[in-house]
């Protein structure tokens, strides 16, 4: 472990190099963060702000870290999960030293909590970025004070969002935060097609399995479950959808998918993943009535939809086959093979989202703190509430998205303004 | 014209039988509505009520006219659009006599209020239900004394529903309206997959073009059209999505799909589709733009999309070369094909939405209805309001859907729906 | 019936107008065949031939027709199936008077020989052109004597073709003939993009099914009916494939279908097309197990892959609920929905295959004329044999498609020729 | 190295459990050849054969090996390409014993040589088994005399059979070899479906990038091309095909992709694949005007389809990003990212082809070799030519596969059966 007091704490610095070569990478597929770190450098809005992060120590976080720092910011950041850190990227983060960085792969509770009050002591933050909220938590349940001075905060996920709402009707919230989850450049893009793509991905390196000609069983069919239900088809897979919700049962039937249930699907599918947010999603009984060599993965957010412990008490056997790929043998002799121990496939067998989805998702978190910002020097503030980003600000990401790609669209004439305006004026 | 007092007035009754044989091929279609007609004709919910009706006259709205009748209601019914009444449909409604019929293919406008007149006079309803809100707004302004014993009512489409909200949230309305259109089972079901089939099945019939390999330009990327971009892709063309919202383009692009301006796909397209509640969006210089053979045509709900007088005026010779299929020779010799005259090609030279889709859409009709009447006999109120079906009802009708077509969906166990509960506390 | 001697017998001539502008608009979609006729119409090749033609009359027939005509030809034509003419389109071609033309829809066998006849006498013709080899069967049974002074002939279809080619191996055939069919820019077009697009139009113009969500079975995994399972899932169906050739049902397992026996396939399907060449694929027992409002339907060439009349014998009752859809009553109960009383739904329902693929397998008609035209005029010959087309024709007409469609492509460039050249030397 | 004279010789011995479980894997996704195994295993057909074999030291290839080992063969083995052997595989089949095996990563010419002399000295083989055809030139050119005692060989690749037949039109062959390549259950799934997914799988290892909403420039159309065409698209990218054939080229625009030179396209791409078996096809002026951050990589067999000389010489710098990712930064400072450094990116990136294909490939290779074998004990021999395996056995292989997948099809009632006969007798 390399460890410099108030600057970092990482595995092994001797890996910076790689790590940077992982960060450039990124920063050559995130045209929409790199521009805004080209944009504010210079004025540096975040000069004088102490920014606390807690986020997967990933190489796209790393183009956000350095983006904020270039953009004035002093910025000091943990890893949210004790596994998702890349231990490459923290060293290249460590080495340059732009930023303060307390993260390794594989810590335990005691260090993670430890990580997180390195980025907010001594020298208390005027703003916390979030990934399922856990930084946010430890200042209002340890530091309570610091909020007089916090000016606010922005959450990255569904989970996070969820508890903050629960604490803003509580009345408990000690200041604003963003829910960068909700603004439709991240939800929309990254669960659909990041987590359609990454999923693919994971399975495949995991198994190196032929999807052509497979039922390939999805479990729910919302955004993530429909993304990746989307890309199977794409590959050449015949998709079977288990839903408990009419309404999308119905859409994954008319999107050309098999709808059934789980106990039905179970006998016939020869690759399953999970992206429900339900725990015990596929179980025992299921589990029991499966295909021999069975491939079955989960993309939820938790690792709770594959009951492994009842898979583990129907085994005689289990064995490590490939890297996250985990052979039970049945008392029927039947073999299942779990992918990432039930964990998200497309983060422990593959990369995660792709820069490019991250990227917008990295911008919100970016334009949330300049919000955050601008409103406190305006003299003016936000309320402790969780409040959403406004709608101008995704059309504006998906725009400078657009124009890094090359692409330019329409926009109303004077006539059909007015036109625009009549009609919703109900003529 | 065959006219019996107080029963009907059609074109022809002698046509009857060929629209009966349109219905029957439609109730094959709708199990949805069917299975209500079965479950409440016996205890006939809508006795002693009468109905009036203004919606396009279909072999779809028979089956619902005919359902509303055999679950007790007296019905009376006008179609709202002066062109979209199927003649032989109507012929078949006065001759079996279930329910009053004023309605033919052609009306002018002093016909149409007539027939709509003739629906809630001499006796009034008690119950509205409207495609536009015409019938609603004929009581409002010529029989505002109605409203008194006007249980409530029901509107099917985006823009009567959008009037409605306009008049409610300026305290003029007298009596409550459901927002069918805006239920899920009704909109995103009905736009998606009814509007991108019909549009595929409506540009066939009225060009038989080759679809495979051509330059697909779909104007706008909203629930309709990307429906219709969907399908396009489906058939083997190149799709290009034009757009003037950043955030629906980048979904185009990630659907695989080309964007680019009008001025641009308008050189390299083959075949236009409009689909975006705009006017104007193809207009004098796009038409000018195009190659010689272009196909053009709107599926959005007015026929304002395309704009035809500037068509008009830089063309020297025009000509039907086909139903629904006007050719434009153009001042540069190329010639620009219009189809249906610039109006809904899914309707005007196919047959609409699927019975399937209608088939969910009427069932949220009859659904509401029904709550109306169940209110209203509990003794309580609406209030007169804008009002949306509760979201059970969605799930109700999707699951009645899907047990029709013999799709069977899983259901969460006690201890699933506790862990449900417990993750929305926020565990 | 309208007739002149030794120029026409069609149905009525004041049909011509309606004729023309089917015509006209084929040509708007015909560009190789158009560029053929631009290119020809000055040096006319064909001047002094006299050709005999028996295939369709249909628009894009019409089209050929025209253009060999103003390439010189003396052109007489009679129609190759009973059912097939467009009386519109023969109107307009006997109106214009470029060629003969002997043909109209419903003739009966004595009146489809007798217009065969009038093409071939009393003047022999030097060129001939089948569809389905009936003409040059006529001229080898009655007038054998023709072949002395016939150049050669052309056949357009896989059946002819084979009949031709077992003619030759008996050596029983009088003249050469090319196999037009076998061109790869005929084989490969014509029937998997252009029958499945059609069949799917067919089926829609016939039922207005919603085919989204549909479980679509297709009898067969070859060229017309992998095109149509293509279209099918592009729609959004679920495609289920019967086969009996197992390298076939495993591609189509590949290509994401499922596939089952028709045993199975007949529970569940909601439509069927059939497109095997084989008779009885969907008979009696499979009609008995189907759903209620099943839809039954054949695009394969000959009207014996659905046994209707065991269908009959298990109906009780059978009428015509739409244009080209008969209702089958079973002792059941259940109904089922036969289109087009199971012969080709795309040609019977709908238009056949788009001008835009016709285009391709007219030109190769065109051209293969030119060459037994050249060839004749260089003082040598083909010999009394089936002959293929050159393969570059067929890279030459999909160069002018190409070409017309706006598309450039590569070349090789003169060292990659030279590598071309040394790799299949075996380097 | 170890080295065990006349057994083996293998980079580490110790790597052999971790290449069992590989080999495990395999075999879990091998049913047909593994059926094969279970069959043959007890009356060892093979007994008293040596079979040498050359061909990549895969996990698949193990399988085959110990299935021909299994069925009374005594094998020994050599991999076929220096960079190609997984040393953990070949540690595997060292230790269990059941071959000989000379195998490692990174051999030098000598080695192998070296190596394929161990597998045919001092002991000479009955039968050779051939990718590429390096051993079996290798008989011919050093140990002819071999041949007489040699029943017959197989080769694998397109490459290997062209070579032979030109040897054998040559007369210059010296025992027949079967063309197992040209099997249909070989060559048209192995190429399409196999290359088309694990290309993707090898860009998203090397890259990691998204593939939805990228200009994705596939340069040829052909099986392998058109394959990864059709996955790139399922991924939501947007093809674009570059050829020189016009045919190709129409398919791929019939099948809804964009068709342009390379030149047009080096400009608008985003990832960029090469599989046209020509060489430059991506060359200096291309890489010159690609946009910046451009991904270029081929998975064509060899790897000259890529000029990196003209890339190197046009470049300023180059370096490791990504394992298997190499940027070359440009004079006008774009970077263009060389996947596997032009080498086969399915193959180097991630693991070739998936098992499941390899499945039925490995399958005509067991029974071509079967089939050798029987004809030799039947006194009869086959020739010194390249043979083809006949087609019942494709279609045995298939039926196999899809029992192994529990899908049945169906077969021809006797009726059907004669009706077919009819038909090609033509009637």
């Amino acid at each position: 472990m390399d460890h410099k007091e108030g600057a970092y704490k990482v595995k092994d610095l001797s890996l910076a190099p790689k790590g940077r070569k992982r960060i450039e990478w990124a920063e050559s597929r995130m045209p929409v963060l790199m521009r805004l770190r080209e944009e504010f450098s210079e004025s540096k809005p975040f000069e004088g702000y102490k920014i606390a992060g807690c986020l997967h120590v990933t190489k796209e976080t790393a183009v956000l870290v350095e983006t904020l720092a270039a953009c004035g910011a002093e910025v000091a950041w943990s890893g949210c999960n004790p596994l998702s850190t890349n231990d490459e990227v923290a060293a290249a983060l460590a080495e340059n030293g732009m930023a303060e960085i307390y993260a390794w792969h594989g810590q335990d509770t005691e260090a993670f909590y430890w990580s997180i009050d390195e980025t907010i002591q001594p020298k208390a933050p005027h703003l916390t970025l979030d990934d399922g909220a856990d930084l946010i938590f430890r200042v209002h349940s340890e530091y309570p004070e610091m909020a007089d001075t916090i000016v606010g905060g922005s959450e990255e996920t569904t989970t996070g969002v969820h508890r903050l709402r629960a604490m803003d009707d509580d009345g408990k919230l000690l200041y604003p935060v963003f829910a960068v989850n909700d603004a439709e450049t991240k939800w929309d893009f990254d669960n659909v097609y990041g987590t359609g793509q990454s999923t693919i991905d994971g399975i495949l390196r995991a198994s190196s399995v032929m999807l052509a000609g497979k039922n390939f069983v999805v479990a729910g069919y919302g955004h993530c479950s429909s993304g990746v239900a989307m890309r199977a088809k794409g590959m050449g897979a015949n998709v079977i959808v288990t839903e408990v919700k009419p309404t999308a049962a119905l859409k994954a039937t008319l999107d050309g998918h098999r709808v059934m249930t789980m106990d039905e699907a179970a006998k016939i599918g020869d690759i399953f993943v999970t992206a429900t947010g339900m725990k015990d999603v596929i179980r025992g009984r299921h589990f029991l009535g499966m295909k021999d060599g069975a491939i079955v993965s989960n993309t939820g957010h938790y690792d709770v939809e594959l009951n492994l412990e009842e898979l583990a008490e129907l085994s005689v056997d289990t064995r490590e086959v490939r890297e996250n790929n985990r052979e039970y043998t049945l008392e029927n002799g039947k073999r299942i093979f779990i992918l990432a121990d039930g964990r998200l496939v497309n983060l422990a067998a593959a990369e995660g989202h792709p820069s490019e989805v991250m990227d917008m998702s990295f911008a919100n978190q970016f334009q949330a703190h300049l919000a955050l910002v601008r409103k406190h020097e305006s003299g003016e503030a936000f309320g402790p509430h969780v409040i959403d980003l406004p709608e101008e600000l995704d059309q504006e990401i998906a725009r400078i998205k657009l124009d890094t790609m090359g692409i330019n669209i329409d926009s109303l004439t004077e006539e059909q303004e007015i036109y625009a305006t009549d009609y919703s004026a109900g003529t």
